[in-house]
């Protein structure tokens, strides 16, 4: 059995400058950027997570400005092979993370475990 | 004073088959689909809520499909001239929510409370 559960949303900005994008987001989900997180470094900015709630970051990209959401799991292949049978489809395999594609259109990654909770919270895939 | 904080997470699918959508996110997310909830109804299916996190929307939408955030507050038109402030612009006004735009490119909306436990966990704005 692996497990799952929606990580965090992710905030794709083609900016040059990312720290401006960063602020903006940061005032206006109300959630101060954290510079210590580990998930803040080069092109990605952490906002301070919230318990309980989905993390979000800020990242500089070079195509379209859009929102994604990550799923974190403690099986990246099985998590992948999962979703491919419910119709998605993969976009490419980086050396940590997946990119997919959903049946809707949508981009997505499956990323290891990142969030505090995932023991309790996550679902698990039989 | 007012108040906001981020609502839902909304998945906005070009698709003919809102339903097939809907199935395919609750099961990649492990959350199902909410019948009951008033979110639930025509074109928007709401997934089941999970206590303190976000909320989770499909949309059939005739746009190209992508993912979205919503911000809920208490004051409307207080919330979006504060947004205006930090500088995202108004797409659309409509009767009951507004569509913003980023500095950095994408789209969101303003819309009323939503969402349990916004009295505790809510950003007030003086």
């Amino acid at each position: 059995m692996h497990r799952s559960r929606i990580n965090g949303v992710l905030i794709d900005c083609k900016v040059d400058d990312i720290e401006a994008a960063a602020r903006f987001w940061a005032e206006a989900l109300g959630r101060p950027i954290n510079p210590a997180h580990p998930g803040t470094r080069g092109n990605y900015v952490m906002l301070e997570d919230r318990p309980g709630e989905v993390s979000v970051q800020i990242q500089r990209v070079e195509h379209e400005s859009r929102v994604h959401l990550d799923i974190e799991t403690d099986d990246i292949p099985a998590e992948v092979a999962r979703l491919e049978k419910l119709g998605a489809k993969v976009h490419e395999r980086l050396e940590r993370w997946v990119v997919m594609e959903a049946p809707s259109g949508q981009r997505f990654c499956v990323v290891r475990v990142q969030r505090a909770g995932f023991d309790t919270d996550a679902n698990g895939w039989a």
